[in-house]
């Protein structure tokens, strides 16, 4: 028994050939130039396919308790979503709030995925307070193969942090090697602002992005840049939107210091009139930080295939329509998040390398491999290799459709990407040697997923 | 027949793996976990060792008159040297000067090739004038495969171009989707600041770094970052040695600007105070740009690494010590060359990978990888997978020794390396599936190296 | 006999009070409290109002011979406009063109203003070659009292230097401590884009800004910083136009480079739109650098108050209609020019000081007093200082007014200012202790003004 | 009766000439050629000296509660030492902990001063803390005539603020219209490094300056620009240090941010490696932020020049041997301070001025006439001109001693800059028309100066 993947382009961070792939178990064994189908060996045709590594969605929200409601996925309906994208892997947010003791977050979050989740997954454990009690915790978590943390300047005694908790944070992932992913907003200058937009009656979604400008998460990321620099920690900027955050990194990661970028798909894709609909319509594109200015959106595709950014994710976390209309009347309250775990791929296929935005080696890189490397999944993710897991998208360039709630897999009664135009999609998507997507269906077993322990 | 090499270490810009690799022919045709060697198969053992795709000098020179005099090495001492250090493929600046004819010159750079190489090469060709004439010409050459350009701002009369020049060479480039290399110094600032600083009396080696500061050649880089925003080409940085010049480029860059960097070894390991040793002997340490401050090294690593700096080239260029002696009294007279082909691999192995300074994948990309990307010989060169070259590099990282004049092939009488310590060394070198070093010793053919024409 | 400018309110660059100013002959002798008429002297009731030192305009053309013709004013013409605006001095480019002859050059424009002009004057001297002829002639004009020279780095081979011939100019500046003006535009990028765009049909003055765009000017001036680092000397760039250009010339003085910026009232007040208008109108808006991107406004603005651009000129340079309409179907051949001598103090007052973007005393500093400190004026001009020249603005900030054509001074059946309102006026102007303005007309001497000879 | 300079050269801010000055009890009224000397008026030979308007010292600490101890001075000691210095009037810090009740500090302050100051002073109002009764007390103060506060992003839990804290502040200065000072290094940062480095044994005053290296005070300016931006305050940097935090003032300056820098002179004048002296020597050089890298002191310079450093302070602070002794064996026990009030202008004039650093209008400028249009204390002082304070500075440029702690005033038992040479004194200062110091001698009176209400 084997899968056998035949005549696929296979293209990776950095190779690009046409190739048979022997996929023996879970693992890739074996690539050649032409290999013989064994007996019972199941067989692709890739002909005229790209063959991509499976893609790493290193930042979603599947269980979250959040603005008094939840997202609406749960880790089956996210991660079939995910694979119908071409993505066999995410890094879910492991978010208990500053009132939650750490590890029975981190038990809850474990609780809620296992078993449930059609393809591999991992998390990053946030730190929403550090007290020795939640230090000793966190050292067990670590030991426990979480070996990313999350912090969040953000979201003021909910999430946040304070200057002491994150400079000891810090210290501890440098202490124990692990690399810490940053929501970098300042909370207070959010806070501040929100409070006194409100109070000139400015309510509605076209307000969020005032209450949280391009220059609070500048000064965000260099404030975490600085501390990163101060302790010696490896830094991860998540979901950055503007030109002023990157150049705040940029500048920190010339001088020296370890920090990488990751921007999301809705920064590009979308700015922030969308926030600005009608009729609450905007509340749809409601999420932090806010869609921003157009002119960011070029200069986030150039940062991005330079290299300058280095990943991209989605910070997917779903809310339908009646849950985002509890901000009716105070954008505060509109509960925050884009979905787009299953169209983070193919829109960066179609407006990156399609239109001729980004190089397809950088796409893969962007979208699998540096997230693999940065998250110590690599090289079991990330790579076509003899050796990794046979997690492999063949991915259709000819096909052309378009997004649209009604068809997608999200649990979600919107897709903020509706009518889109899509230049390619995900034909076959294998998790670990089993065929989980054919003919863009999910055909796969969603207990199947694993918990991925990292080092 | 065929070639086996067999649990090496796999080691790509994006990948790392154990596996075996099976050459038929040229040609990798086969990875997999454990092959049985078909009889009649070389088999080599890399247990224990890396394999690395063959590196790639995108910046050596070979055959060149220059200030008088020629270049020490002929293709096939060079190549040796190439291969008994890793690297399988070099791209020679064919230089013909303002006075001669492009296309003879070219003619003339081929044929001192031709037949003598030991490895594959290809050729940057100089555009050191531009007229009708020399238009028609570069589009020959650039039919016949050659398509990157090298334009000097430095080098007033002799290899430098005018602005008019270099606007129709990036245009032409442009048309021709030819990328555009470039040494990036200001031609008169250095000229005049040469006639100065000989008025006053300083004529030796140490002098040779103020007249052409890191002003200068910041001055260069921003100019030919302009010249390519407006043209829309292409452009490379060849040879940028400092802190203030890749600032310039990276500006560039950011605004969108389609503009890589190449650094070269010298500037990695040495710093000025090596050109200003007594009694003449800084002068094996003249090379333009020169040595800088070592404070930019740290700056430059750190570029590296990080993927702001794109590869990592020589500038190879041999001349013994009775041509430097030219220069005695006037420094402007030192024939310029710090020669590194032999050297470059294992210095940037063991300064960065091994010292810690250099991602293992950034040394692979930056040495290999990313230059074939560049110059279009990829994946034909630059990665290890089924289909491109089986140009492979089984590297010993327990190798322990040092540099020196005595044991190099390069055809010099000195190193600049001299006495540094290297943490390991190429153990078995292929050139399209034949071995040419074995044991660290060439054991390879002097004829066998192959014009790449590209494209 | 004397003059008495009672009770205005005094505003200099560093200080604001009530006093008299008391001017005997040409000099202020006495300011006080309270002074009591002298018997036969000239009182100017100045309550109500304030009083400024003679405004400089440190860039304009007069005697121009350019692009085929001749700019409209003669010194009276113009001299007239200047008082009449607030402006008792101006610098005007002495601009032979490389075929002429320095020395005739410059004796042929003193022999245009003498006995010409109502306000006093003096020149760049423009270096539009550089050998050894002109050498000995620059130093004859600096002995001479003109200590300021002019260079451009546009129109190649008509004012326009090459690198040799900047550096020698700046070497010699930097000998004489001559300070260099500069225009920074690239010649060869101006001219390449003019030709292409020129070939593809773009005919209209609306192509004047695409074909010198933002970052040729912020090139030239690079170019410019980069060359008096390497030679010391000072330099000023004038009529510096967008954000791009400033960041140049502001990382140039922050790193030690003596460099100082001009900005000139069209740059302030309008915007590329303005050169768009149908029907060749936009041709009136024609001027080099050109209009920009309304988003440069502020910028500027911010700039100006700060003190990062250093003075205020105009680039005066008036050609009417049927000059303009040499262009017609051929946008390089529209003369250059937006006169605005006669309007720039009012401009600066009204869209600067009166609409808040402008400290009253950068106002006066921008406008006046650096630039004779720059150019060797200080403090025989530029402030209200015992000893000084009595250049004198009496001025009335609760005049309200539009600007037109029907009304001003300076020769030319345009304005390009035409509609907009001013919020103050110059009331009386006197050139030193004569009044040369009174309620707003000239009443003064055609010939009084005196070419100032400097150190 | 009243006062007459005679023959002076005086140098403002933007003027220079020579002219008698009569003053008329506290108040400048005439400025004139030539002044005969009414009967009964005292007249002063001004000869071949400068006359300067009186210096302002921004920011000095005279009584002060801090780290366990009191400073030096009293208001008598530390006016005299001004007054000899050449300051006529000084802005000290009104610091009342996050402990103390603002109001009572305020009123504290002032009485200490009350009737012992020999020269006019004001105070900046320290906010330790925001809630609604400091809120309206603040309110108070500033109706007081207070118009400036000042913050500490640094020392955390003393004076210290917290984000919420400085956001309120700064809302409450823009409605008031009143400037933020801040001192700008980040609390948290400072008190971990402090912490890591005692652990680590490292006790003595060399392990002051890593322990609030660069970064975290580029930080807290960055920061500190941040919160401007977003509540649109005018804000004021306090002895800013080095260049990575005048670049942050300066990009926040450039995109359109209030903000102003004052450096001090210690910064100017010393280096690190002051505070590496042996045998705990180094503890007299002990100040926040500290001493820094040499290479730090030409970019400093270069940008008081160009402006873009706007005041020069001292951070005045004595305190004596047996003081610093308190840190032997904790480095975070010595008292801060380097006093410098006496100092400032005679060292700001040598090194400055006459060693070729700093133009004399800049000079006149950055230590006086900015101070006072920033602080409202403009026209009354800061300029010489008709309706100003007769505090006036009649400055001998030809005298040459040099610092000792044997002839200074300030009540301290060691000088920072024993030995330095100065090349200039004061010889006569008037504070309001009366001479304070003659022949470089206090001969005022204790009890002359006032508390300055602003506006």
């Amino acid at each position: 028994m084997g899968l056998l993947i035949k005549g696929g382009e296979i293209v990776t961070a950095s190779s690009r050939y046409v190739a048979d792939i022997w996929c023996e178990g879970e693992t890739i064994t074996r690539i050649e130039k032409d290999i013989d189908p064994p007996a019972g060996a199941e067989v692709i045709d890739a002909t005229g396919k790209f063959v991509f590594p499976g893609f790493i969605d290193p930042h979603v929200h599947i269980h979250l308790p959040f603005m008094g409601t939840f997202a609406k996925d749960t880790h089956t309906t996210a991660s079939i979503a995910a694979l119908v994208g071409g993505t066999t892997t995410y890094i879910e947010m492991c978010c208990p709030s500053r009132e939650d003791d750490a590890l029975e977050g981190y038990e809850l979050w474990k609780n809620k995925a296992e078993g449930k989740s059609a393809c591999d997954y991992t998390f990053h454990m946030a730190v929403s307070k550090f007290d020795e009690k939640t230090e000793a915790q966190l050292r067990e978590i670590v030991k426990d193969g979480m070996t990313s943390f999350k912090v969040f300047l953000a979201y003021k005694d909910f999430f946040g942090v304070y200057d002491e908790e994150l400079y000891k944070t810090l210290k501890l992932a440098k202490e124990l090697d692990v690399i810490v992913t940053a929501h970098c907003e300042n909370a207070e200058l959010v806070f501040q602002l929100q409070q006194q937009l409100l109070s000139e009656g400015k309510t509605g979604p076209e307000w969020h992005e005032p209450s949280r400008p391009e220059r609070v998460e500048a000064e965000g990321t260099s404030h975490f840049a600085s501390f990163l620099e101060m302790t010696g920690a490896r830094g991860y900027v998540v979901h950055l939107s503007c030109r002023a955050a990157l150049e705040a990194a940029v500048a920190a990661r010339d001088r020296g210091v370890d920090i990488t970028v990751e921007t999301v798909i809705p920064h590009l894709i979308f700015d922030k009139t969308y926030a600005e609909r009608d009729n609450f319509e905007g509340a749809k594109w409601v999420m932090s930080p806010p869609l921003r200015e157009k002119s960011n959106q070029p200069y986030l595709w150039n940062a991005l295939n330079s290299g300058a950014i280095d990943t991209i994710g989605t910070d997917h976390c779903p809310f339908d329509l009646e849950q985002k209309d509890m901000g009716k009347g105070d954008f505060t309250k509109i509960p925050n998040g884009i979905p787009g775990i299953e169209d983070r791929v193919n829109l960066l296929y179609t407006y990156g390398v399609s239109r001729g935005n980004l190089d397809i080696h950088r796409f893969v890189d962007s979208a699998s491999t540096k997230a693999a490397k940065l998250f110590d999944l690599f090289p079991k993710k990330g790579c076509i290799a003899v050796g990794s897991d046979a997690d492999l998208v063949v991915y259709d360039p000819n096909y052309r459709g378009k997004i649209s709630a009604e068809t997608h897999q999200v649990n979600n009664d919107y897709s903020g990407f509706e009518g889109f135009e899509i230049d390619g999609k995900p034909s076959v998507v294998t998790v670990r040697g089993q065929v989980a997507v054919r003919d863009g269906k999910f055909v796969g077993d969603t207990s199947r997923g694993q918990l991925l322990r990292r080092r």
